[in-house]
């Protein structure tokens, strides 16, 4: 017999046969928003059965009142019948020998002692027949390797990201967010209430699957400590694992009570206990989003030594209290580092490192400077900042390219960092990126958070001996 | 005799006759810049004399080769030429009993001790001349209320923010990340190296100004912090100052000694007294734009008490840890308003704070519930928060038209903290927001630091007994 926790997840991610209990025409219904979307794509290899009592067909798919009457076999059952009737579905299901189960209805242990003790009831004859249980009170799967979206929120776009969540909606923000950075999905779960399936088991399956380079998790309550320790241990080495964790704060953990019924766990040890087993720990939505694109667009760095060049002064200042903030080791510019940079610079400028090139720097330098610090064997990671100059009929993307080209030309080994400070206003230099494959930092306090995250990797792959330091 | 400093800054802002010194038609030269952003007002009020070596006509105005050519009385000198000319250049001004100066020209205090004691000669000797000099190493000054950009940087939008920086780059990021959050300029001052200007003069023309409503500032360096902290604390009571400082430790000094010759004050010596005169203060330049925001659009709360609502049971969670961090007091629902919001509510809502409404709530329960909020005497801020639903055919917008028809029909008078989970990524969400004249806050941690920047504005004007707190 194969070891359950391997292969457990692998039906709910690739189910041959889907049964939707609580399909519905009504469109203001999330058992019609769901049937949609895993309708949507016309190429699904999966087959999907309707179980409805309200409709007789539903997008040109033909309705059965009980899911007794369904010919197939079932891999996996989606519920989004009432609460009051879930139970009862719940035992057709394990009539029906059904393998996996979704509830994704709410109003369980989230609700009140009544709803914990239901729902753990549902989980134990389950278990007990032999059927896995995600949910209950969450959103749903999705699987973008094969077109499947068997959950009412929006389709992700497809990438190389997977996530683990107890927030159906901060799913759908992670990936708003993540959309105009040009990252995707593999595959996606939401665990709600957790009462079965929990994260432990579906990081080790994330671990074996190809498609996935970067888990993302957004916890609340952690139902195995020890377990979720030592597979996020077993993953960190070969995967990067990004965590951000709501109900850290006693006020946090009584809303988290509200929401997923959870006892969320202290934060404190959990943070300590995690950051120990190698993931990187958020502290704020825009650290999460700012981990994500980090670690799919830039190289681990090889060192600590940090160089940076500039236009403007004041962001140098900027970024220099985080080098203390964080305990950066800036580096030291050698002599022949100074020679070689010598001719591209302003006289004014002065050969100390942040290098604050002065205002009037364009591409040339922005060029012949970025590169050489990514030949320097003296550098490590190299940041470079730009304020988009809006003078001397510079081109807005020039520094961009300039730099883009310095790494390019030194085959992107190095760390780089562009910092363009509010880059987001220059939709030309979002469109280079995406072309590019590369990210834009948009403040000194971002691109810290992302060197800090790098530098941390690093000593972990390090510990672990791991010699391909590659994301 | 008027005060000096009351009416010092004057004819910097409103001076009748600038003369340009270092104008050229070389685009890549500074000089160049300036004058063409100078001359692109062809309302200018202004008389705008060219000073300039290598040029007799540009942009279709006549150059003098030397400022004694002038037939005109000069209220202000902008000099642009080479630093090592600037000393000579100074002393044709004071010749021409020119009543304003300032230096653009880098290369002086920033470089070294003998730049340092050039710069402050300088100052001097026009100072004994009766003349005012900023700068040197600055960027310039512009004046909206007259369409004045006598700086080489790109004209801000006008508006009722004035700002005072000692970077030229930080005030263009700075006005990049407000334009689109439709916040504009009145008034703009460079400082530099602040070798005689410094921000108290002109912080207090700023008080007296009727069209700044708020003022900004980057400051690397105080020159006098005993006269700096007592302007500030004479203005904060009328007008909110927010206060960005770099250079805040040993590194950041280091750079900022490089950048305008500065020798930084110690950072946490300044922070206290500057909050102790009223000031916010921001640690990242993202707080620096939400504070900005914060104080143009929304009202000073009359109280502490919170409330939340929300469709998203995970932001509330996230929310909820903030409120622990910044020691924020969440309002208690009375029986009599958690009757009243009953009817809006799916039944699974349970009615605490933060009120989660569950991912199907629209249009009608975020109107209804938003108001009863405003309406509520036990609640003093309202944070209103979304996650844009991607399912049951809502429209994207209707929650935030929701909340801000809450707003209007009570009349705006309570504090509305729309908390649009990035919101950035709508378009729509945006354009209401411009012609509505709101604000969106895009995660918990930028809405908790408006509500405990207001709820510190609140504290300040009730120790100062002010009753019409209106920013």
């Amino acid at each position: 017999m194969r070891c359950k926790n391997k292969v457990m997840p692998s039906l709910f991610f690739y189910p041959k046969t889907v049964a939707i209990i609580g399909a519905t025409a009504d469109p203001t219904k999330f058992g019609n928003a769901l049937t949609k979307n895993i309708l949507k794509n016309k190429n699904l290899q999966n087959e999907i059965f309707l179980i409805s009592r309200s409709s007789k067909e539903i997008c040109g798919s033909k309705c059965y009142r009980f899911i007794h009457e369904v010919p197939n076999d079932i891999d996996l059952a989606i519920v989004l019948v009432p609460a009051s009737v879930v139970d009862l579905v719940v035992d057709q299901c394990i009539k029906k020998s059904v393998k996996r189960i979704i509830i994704i209805t709410a109003g369980f242990g989230e609700i009140d002692d009544l709803g914990k003790k239901v729902e753990s009831e549902i989980a134990k004859k389950c278990n007990a027949a032999g059927i896995r249980v995600m949910g209950p009170n969450c959103v749903g799967i999705q699987n973008l390797d094969i077109g499947l979206n068997a959950s009412f929120i929006q389709t992700f776009p497809r990438g190389n990201i997977s996530m683990i969540s107890q927030s159906g909606s901060i799913s759908c923000a992670s990936f708003y967010k993540m959309s105009p950075l040009f990252l995707g999905c593999s595959k996606f779960a939401s665990i709600g209430n957790q009462v079965d399936v929990s994260f432990n088991e579906i990081l080790t399956f994330f671990k074996e699957d190809k498609n996935t380079k970067i888990i993302i998790l957004y916890i609340e309550a952690v139902t195995d400590g020890r377990a979720l320790f030592n597979v996020i241990k077993e993953i960190t080495p070969i995967k990067p694992i990004i965590i951000l964790k709501g109900g850290k704060s006693r006020t946090g953990m009584k809303a988290a009570s509200s929401h997923t019924g959870s006892i969320a766990t202290n934060y404190k040890i959990l943070k300590a206990a995690f950051q120990q087993a190698g993931a990187i720990i958020c502290e704020s939505f825009s650290d999460y989003v700012t981990a994500i694109k980090t670690l799919r667009f830039l190289p681990t760095p090889k060192g600590k030594r940090i160089a940076i060049l500039t236009n403007s002064g004041g962001t140098a200042v900027l970024f220099s209290d985080y080098v203390e903030k964080f305990g950066f080791q800036l580096a030291n510019f050698s002599e022949g580092f100074k020679e070689k940079i010598f001719p591209y610079l302003n006289p004014l400028a002065k050969r100390i490192n942040p290098l604050d090139m002065i205002a009037g720097s364009g591409k040339t330098q922005y060029y012949e400077i970025t590169k050489a610090m990514l030949e320097d064997p003296d550098i490590d990671i190299v940041v470079a900042c730009v304020v988009i100059p809006p003078f001397l009929e510079m081109k807005r993307d020039e520094h961009f390219k300039g730099i883009i080209q310095a790494w390019n030309d030194t085959e992107r080994i190095k760390t780089l960092i562009p910092l363009i400070i509010f880059g987001n206003n220059f939709k030309e230099l979002n469109l280079i990126a995406e072309k590019e494959k590369i990210c834009i930092f948009e403040t000194p306090q971002e691109a810290s958070f992302a060197i800090k995250l790098l530098i941390e990797r690093k000593d972990l792959l390090e510990r672990k001996n791991i010699s391909n330091i590659k994301n």
